[in-house]
């Protein structure tokens, strides 16, 4: 008999309870450890979602012998720092996206992992979701004809009650870009391959981060990606891939579980349902089961060249935004 | 009793024909001659939409003193020189967009409209329709707050069947920038003034001539345009700008006759109906009419400076995308 695969998660904020709530539902993880800075924190925590160890530092847990994974949920400046840790200590990783803050840190992650014989993947859930996944099919199968045109944002409004906030915080790696924008980049990157080239623009706000960020994409074969996200604006969070024979329509809040459309070139509407099953985290941390239970390095869903090229796409777009995180560019 | 306003029409294309249409609703206008290359042509267009007199030459018609105001619409590369040669016979001029190819070339065809005393406009239909009159009174009046985001696009599946077809022929102007994307790029500087900056981003066909051309506005206080413009997709047409306060959606096809919707900041929607008449042609004509009547050589509605920011705007626009119209560059 096989035994479970230990998941150990660092921080407790949004993303930590959203794996937390979606590690039950995947077969082969336990719920084994949870770490804060704040023992307090970390004991409701464990409690609450019912974790068997709760530590009062990421050390601690990082050296239970019985963690399997390490699930990075810590804000993006520690990802890098953090994601280290874990390696050297002979853990394998999910770590949060951002991966981390550069390029040059991504490949020192990658670097390590591959050197230390452990898992390494950056933990961008949406690749794992079935629609997600079907659109990628449908796309690869020439149903659409040749791709012209994508269309995707994630524009959600948060007030800057609290500049300290680590979305507005460039310390903490804020701004829309690195927490919200990456997301359509991504779209962009895992349906039509990179790029020939892009432009990109963005507004920068009083803390110094970007309030919004957009860019346009261009491929060979004249298609064009638009890209833009904002945390200033509510929009629908759409996404949309234009080809030659049809177009596939994303619900809103294509990120996230849910449905697709195909319009035909006829203008006639086909929906394509799929079964809404928790909050979606779970398909990526059963890739983390799968790939630590076969011995795998990397997935070849998220795999590290696709990492490297995401934060890559991000970095020139950073350089032609002028978005600069102190300390780590 | 005032007399009509005489319209001459140079051209029998498809926007002439949509004039043609429209002139009838335009109480002080009369449909008096229209002009083509080919008598012929031109007999049966007079017919068809009941001209007074049908001329086989620009030149013809451009001389016949009983024409009040020429409407140009002929294909883009000859709006300037038709203009110029309206104006210096001292006629009023009414030329389809885009106004010119560069801004140099509309400089001349204002500065000589200005010595000569005769009105010239740039025929943006769009400016002067009901729902876009009714959504830049909305914005201006801070009904939406601060504006953050304004999207809007024109994509239309235009197969290159013939690339000596006006729409594909850089020497005709082509390309979906001076065609198609000019309508968002116009509603972007219409409702938000000029950005502090912008980048754009094209992808260019067989015959030289960009196939799409998408572009991020930035303004003060971080609010961005996102502007896309395509032969090669369908896509909505849409238009939505987003407030602080609220949302403006514009109906598909947002830069023609249709209904405004407004989503408050708790998500509740109001229907704004706009009653639709004719084409829409008609708003800009009886502009024309009431200027003329009024001894304006300008509109305030779509001034001269409007239009030299739109100009000014797609030249750099087309420099970032490495548009280039021999012969007028």
């Amino acid at each position: 008999m096989r035994s479970d695969i230990r998941f150990g998660i660092l921080g407790t904020g949004g993303i930590a309870t959203k794996m937390s709530e979606a590690l039950p539902l995947v077969e082969g993880a336990t719920m084994y450890a949870v770490a804060s800075r704040s023992q307090q924190q970390a004991d409701a925590f464990a409690v609450r979602h019912g974790f068997e160890k709760a530590y009062g530092s990421y050390e601690a847990l990082i050296n239970d012998p019985h963690v399997d994974v390490v699930y990075i949920a810590t804000p993006h400046n520690l990802h890098f720092s953090n994601t280290m840790m874990c390696i050297d200590a002979g853990k394998h990783v999910l770590c949060e996206k951002p991966f981390a803050v550069n390029a040059r840190e991504v490949h020192q992650m990658i670097d390590r992992a591959r050197d230390k014989g452990v898992f390494l993947m950056e933990a961008m859930w949406s690749r794992f979701l079935p629609h997600i996944i079907h659109a990628h099919e449908i796309v690869q199968s020439g149903q659409l004809g040749d791709i012209r045109l994508l269309v995707a944002d994630f524009c959600i409004h948060r007030p800057m009650t609290n500049p300290k906030d680590r979305k507005f915080n460039p310390e903490l790696i804020g701004g829309a870009l690195m927490d919200i924008g990456i997301y359509p980049m991504f779209l962009a990157e895992f349906m039509l391959g990179s790029p020939l080239d892009q432009v990109a623009m963005a507004g920068l706000g009083v803390t110094g981060v970007d309030m919004n960020c957009s860019a346009v994409f261009q491929y060979p074969g004249q298609a064009q990606a638009v890209l833009y996200s904002s945390f200033l604006a509510e929009s629908g969070t759409r996404a949309a891939i234009y080809g030659e024979k049809g177009t596939l329509l994303f619900d809103d809040f294509w990120f996230m579980p849910g449905n697709l459309r195909f319009v035909d070139a006829q203008g006639k509407e086909t929906s394509i349902p799929f079964e809404k099953i928790g909050n979606g985290y779970q398909y990526e941390a059963a890739e983390v089961v799968r790939c630590i239970r076969t011995g795998l390095q990397q997935s070849e869903f998220m795999s590290w060249a696709d990492s490297i090229r995401l934060i890559e796409r991000l970095d020139a777009i950073r350089h032609q935004c002028g978005i600069v995180f102190p300390g780590h560019d």
